[in-house]
């Protein structure tokens, strides 16, 4: 069983890249000429369930080929689905076989919103990973994220959570968005040993070199 | 357009029933027999769509079919697609087209994390139903549901964020476990005109005559 730690470690050492790219389009050949231009640069690729879905069972036919393509001629190249998931336990059993099972996904986006019993059928598959959303990158973000409880933001309480009680088989990590670099600060700082999933570079307007800055872990 | 309220209400009055009936096989031939021997004591279908996509491509297939088959035979009952997406607005234009369009869903399930500016491809739907997470049924819904923001719990937060702000359009309710009857009759009292969706009665234990007594409108 290979650790989604050691395949990722592995292939950023081999490329000197911590970069992911997103599949966010909804065909397999245009997946397949992004694969072709950058599989040199990249230690993960991201494709989004929401893109592949809008094309219904077509595009989930598309979001396989690209999926069974990443697995079969760039085995070291991580599939991080971003799904952001979040159900009841039994029915996040379901969602855990769509994204580990049949699209064979290294990691996934999840929803802390239902707590920790509900992510049992993620959290206890110890190769995979699991990014819990805490702080977003869209604008509207701090409505819910931000609220105080006893004080301390919801985002940093989330952060804790993972941190201190949902990771006891180290296969979680955290979400933060690019276009928060001082919420990036403090998240890295609180939870020094997790992996963040950093999107919103680019379009969103995310700063590269801050998210770096304030977003790397020791290694 | 014929909105969401209107054609439920009319629903309710027909078969004089507040029943909604999941489909949660990944079946279309055992959701065709349990839509035959159910459909005249049912105002709603809610298929979820977990276990149609835990067999990929071909479960999605089928619940298009399941879909597609309620609103030609069936039109006159409401499907609500338990779906519990939310990520930021342009990819939720995305799962809005999925479930809206394609599958022709007259509600949907969604997170409330990543806040209102995030849903509004979705609230902008002024036909349709948001049911946004509130007090979900599972045992460790208290876990972040309950934190206390300035002494209110959390999900008393979203669900007055829900009725006093996201509900412009008068298309949002929201789901609230009928495990937690107590939890169930605060909120009535709180949003007394938001529909609820209560799952939760049968399996997972929830009482039925203490949910409909505690969840009921005035309607």
């Amino acid at each position: 069983m290979k650790l989604f730690k050691d395949k990722l470690d592995l292939r950023v050492k081999e490329v000197d890249s911590l970069l992911c790219v997103g599949l966010d389009s909804d065909s397999f050949k245009f997946n397949k000429e992004i694969i072709y231009k950058t599989h040199d640069l990249v230690c993960a690729y991201k494709p989004n369930t929401a893109f592949y879905e809008a094309q219904g069972e077509k595009g989930v036919a598309h979001l396989k080929m690209t999926c069974d393509y990443l697995s079969e001629e760039h085995p070291e190249i991580v599939i991080i689905i971003d799904a952001k998931r979040g159900d009841v336990e039994n029915t996040n059993e379901s969602y855990a076989r769509f994204l580990f099972d049949y699209l064979r996904a290294d990691a996934v986006t999840l929803h802390p919103y239902l707590g920790r019993d509900s992510l049992r059928p993620f959290l206890e598959r110890k190769d995979k990973m699991n990014f819990i959303l805490c702080r977003t990158s869209n604008k509207g973000a701090g409505e819910i994220q931000d609220l105080l409880v006893e004080g301390v933001p919801l985002y940093q309480i989330i952060a804790q959570k993972v941190a201190k009680d949902w990771n006891q088989n180290k296969n979680c990590g955290l979400v933060v968005g690019a276009t928060y670099p001082e919420e990036l600060a403090s998240l890295r700082n609180m939870a020094p040993d997790l992996p963040f999933l950093i999107p919103g570079v680019g379009t969103q307007g995310g700063d590269l070199e801050k998210s770096v800055r304030a977003g790397v872990d020791k290694n």
